[in-house]
């Protein structure tokens, strides 16, 4: 690669933009990880991983991915055969349902048309339907990567309740933990997945599993085979301190120094700043007259957006354009978009000034490409980003 | 933690001490895992990685830990039911036969003393009576991080080969890659296990996999679920320089840099020195008039010394005075070891003044906690160091 | 101090955004400053300069900041009393006047509007009239760091050659080298005065001096009393790859990989992409309407902006509002300027999009602390940046 | 340089092991030098600096090397030929000397065998003679980093007192600051100089001076020439948390971290420790049959030991072969001590481990040079590390 003269703009969807401060607290030396020392900042993390999650139950940590995590919640809580009730909304939450295939599950799928998030209505009656209840678990994504659409999950909890379901519910919340309101406990989730690598700010390389006391029920009869994913290990050896085979340890570091900046900044204000960042790059894509891929007002993820571009325009040229001349990475059009689309990802250690070098360069790159934008994209978004 | 006033001396048998520049190289901004200076990345990392495992062939990276890659060789080469010969060499072993028990698999154990390495007459003899031929596996543990033992790969190869059985050889390499000889394509093993931490020098969070065709041929027919390990997919995609599944870009980071510094000091002279370092090692062992765990001269350990004491002192003792004074982690003794005996680390980036220092720590630890040791354990030790 | 949710906007002129691999590179291990390895990174380093700073003559390294290199170049060349002329381009040529003074030389002033360069009229008629040739130095500041005004050295040096004037000329290069073309040697310039924290993209700490021949010859003669300045056991030293005393290791590891990362990107890419950062800059400022600090469109600072603010708003206010709603620092307004002018430095690691995310900044904080501005400064600057 | 396999060993008396930690420090992103956040960094570093020297007086701050430290005290506090007293304690104090007088002044010097510290007795001796107060400074090393002598500066200071002469003291702490228990103002010390490198466990690049009021009232009517060493400027930048040119910003990032470290463990605690290191290096020298150089037990340095071999024996052989074989690098014997002395630094951040590695390797490399070693150096040196 040739040398580019300043700093990588990334701002793809996750890995997001490592603060500087945690690439340092990854470089202290690894430490013996049966060791006292060691202990303590097992407690520690655990302890602060709770609030992230919304939870005061366990959280569990792998040397994973959050595909790795995926695997935990459906092996811990589901036997072979089980059917689980999973929403398409878009291509991650189709590759979730083919784990749960892969791993002996039986998925039904809610259909979905990649612009709104998973529907309550078609819960409820997916779930009124299941008067025998042989659908074991709900698997839902909290915030699509791949579209930017946003699930409402207390409304999808409100379902379960409703049609009186005993049916757990999985929500994969790897591109929106520790960027939009996110409750585990409140709204009545089962086990939440997460990764390291999106609002976490983490390099990638840590999966988390958070769960509910419903959930911890079903593992102890659950017959998926496993041992790697196996929660009753790990939870046994966290009591201590300690991990039931060597963790991340590096990792682990630089999630203590994530938290801590998560912390000092304060949830509320991270999410409050997701918000904003957003509806800054929605009035961006407005104002070049282009349409955003979320179809639903109620739905619109404030990590990323995805941009839809007219049919007769490509967007990975336009993403090509943008790499090559102003050294920025975007995310691509995934499954069914592929070409459609390009996504901006806003999230993570990201200010105001970074997003409006953003979308300066998404806005140059769209003109580069040939796409007719209007003018105004950029003045709409810094009148969100610079309002008194 | 109170202030240590130096660098820690980390002499577990891993994590192994980080060398300074595979921490900084750690450090450097993640990237975007689907663009073209990753695909690169992937590319350099999966050839340079090739000759340290001693092969042609694929070698898959997982952003696991060791564990994770056990996990990994297991389901993808066997069926539920499927018996796999295991040799108990140690703790570790114990553990990875527990794990195909998990899995579904149907262990059967060669029972061991802790003392000596797997026994190639032992697995003629198992296999010469397998007729059938149900063993579908045979696991060997090649360096048994619990005692200090090396088991001999190319006599248990040979073994398989006399008796024209036609099981697939799984050999775990934990705590021996990157620091003894070994060589995955010569001595006909089908699936290599390794882990990142110990003598390639990296953080834990990287689990390898390095498999033989015919190993690839049973990943065809093999029927235990899985999706995550799956091989398929990681080589379809790291055909391309990208995974599946997001990877653990810094680690990868750190792989470069470490397998650069293996390359540069050169393998054979890395195994050189872990010869040495384990030699001075264990001289200072028998100066100090105490013994070695491992019973076989042939089996010496090259990356660790389980050192035992006499009946009357606890091992943990001698640890827990030489961390709290000399701020020196040892490794414990594991399973039925437990108490009895303590592991000294010389594994990964060592010299000969830090194995000095380390074995002045151990000398004057053991008078402190009370064990008689002789002098000259030390100056024994020197006169291998320190050898024209 | 609150934390920031995202990296810091160091759009001062001054020091710059240090990239990570220098900062990185420096986080190695101090060596030996009297050891072999020492000794091949002072020969690499001072060839690697050389080409920065346009001779093949020496360039001399000093722990200290760019105040020390000043003094360093009058106390090797002139004795007490001589006589320098001093051209008056801003804040910074004043300081280094004055140093002149407190160091027992007799500065002669050419005074300046703070909007120009040194006038190479001036300088023609100041030398005509220096019959007795009492004036032993001519001093200029080649890029002003408090105006963003650039004067032109080679016109300065052909004055003194037409006047046939012995005296030797000093530029300091502080803000310039590495970012605006500069030829010591083809410009015959004596003694070109650097600092490590502009373009050279390090943290503040080094101070270089380049000097010709006949600067060298001036030197055997000068009677300034000097001890840590002195050239000649820097000189001595540097021929064996050492200093005369403790040299700065760790700042001269990030020396080498910032000379890396010039060589790289190749010095007229350098120098061609710092000119349009800066014509963006001026075309943001003009399309706000307001207007530039230099008044002479040969002289505009490719690496620096200074914008002047309509005498009813105080330019502080915009710096602080910047700074606490954007986290960006800018330069504040020195001297004379002091309230009037804020500064926006373009200089170092900097790419197109962190320079629209800067202008977007500036932009915002002008409307929020009441400035009035035209819609389009944005505009056009992305129209710099994003043509053909 | 080929790669060695382990970290190195960086035995010379200065600059020593930089912790890890105040590496990573010195790692973060550089800030704006005349910005709130720095000037919040600006006070806490003066502040803490104070406990340190054992002065509630000022501190000052350079971007230089030690060597500057020693140019800010004499310039700020002399005028051209004023007399200053030095004493000759070893290759420094000489360089000091040399620098007084390069920069005007006249130096007295009273005669030293390299291998005791200032004779208080002497002083008190010329102080008496001068009865006409011509010295008007008194300059002495407090501890000779070229020897391993530390000279009794409270003795020193009563010969002033009891002479009732006015002179200043200036006393160098380059190699004990950190190290070696040191009262600026219980002392009567009126300039103390030192460097970052050595006990502050930093890279080199910061020079110290710390003032007493006396020297503050010297430094008005003193009249040698001085620009960049002017306290006057730095003393008045500093109470708004300022400097009067660009500081070496990253240095006191490492600085803070580092002075965090020194206050953790606690000044007493450290300075036990280099005393046990000390006296466990002595234990070994004596215990192969060797001299140290040091030849008063008053005086022994706790922070490095010069070791004295036989007349037919070459120290840098000796060094020669510990940095091949062993990559440690000790330090050369200076000045006319060339060749028959090597130095052991043991100092800054250091543990019993590393000094035990380290005393192993230069028993080592001392046989291997053909030097004849007594054997019990190494277990003498543990006697005095493993005491109870």
């Amino acid at each position: 690669m040739s040398v580019r003269p300043g700093r990588h703009f990334l701002q793809i969807p996750g890995p997001t933009n490592v603060p500087d401060p945690v690439l340092r607290a990854m470089a202290a030396p690894t430490i013996d990880h049966r060791g006292p020392e060691f202990a303590e900042l097992t407690h520690r993390l655990l302890d602060a991983l709770k609030p992230v999650f919304g939870t005061s139950g366990p959280v569990l940590i792998y040397p994973s991915s959050g595909t790795g995590a995926w695997e935990a919640a459906l092996l811990n809580t589901l036997s072979p055969g089980d059917r689980v009730l999973c929403f398409e909304t878009g291509h991650f939450s189709t590759l979730w349902q083919s784990m749960a295939e892969q791993l002996g599950l039986d998925p039904e799928t809610v259909p979905g048309d990649w612009r709104h998030g998973a529907s309550p209505e078609e819960a409820a009656a997916r779930l009124a339907a299941d008067t025998e209840h042989r659908i074991k678990a709900v698997c839902v994504v909290h915030n699509e990567t791949s579209t930017g659409v946003t699930s409402r999950i207390p409304e999808i909890r409100r379902a379960l309740d409703e049609a009186g379901h005993p049916a757990l519910l999985l929500v994969d919340t790897v591109s929106s933990l520790g960027s939009i309101d996110y409750r585990h406990e409140e709204w009545g989730v089962d086990v939440t997945v997460a990764g390291s690598q999106k609002g976490l700010m983490l390099p990638p390389g840590l999966g988390f599993n958070a769960v509910s006391d419903k959930a911890l029920e079903a593992s102890r009869t659950a017959r998926s085979p496993r041992a790697y994913w196996d929660w009753r290990p790990v939870l046994e050896a966290n009591e201590r301190g300690f991990f039931p085979y060597t963790p991340a340890t590096n990792l682990l570091y630089g999630l203590e120094e994530a938290l801590r900046l998560l912390t000092a900044e304060g949830l509320p204000a991270v999410f409050a700043r997701h918000q904003k960042l957003a509806a800054a790059t929605r009035a961006a894509v407005r104002g070049w007259g282009l349409e955003v891929v979320c179809a639903d007002e109620r739905e619109h993820s404030a990590t990323l957006t995805g941009v839809l571009l007219p049919p007769e325009h490509d967007a990975d040229a336009v993403r090509k354009v943008v790499l090559e001349r102003f050294d920025m990475s975007l995310g691509t059009g995934l499954g069914k978009l592929a070409g459609r689309v390009f996504r901006i990802g806003h999230l993570g250690q990201l200010g105001e000034l970074a997003l409006a070098g953003t979308l300066s360069g998404v806005q140059m790159g769209l003109r580069l490409a040939g796409v007719p934008v209007a003018s105004g994209g950029l003045e709409a978004a810094l009148d969100v980003l610079g309002e008194r």
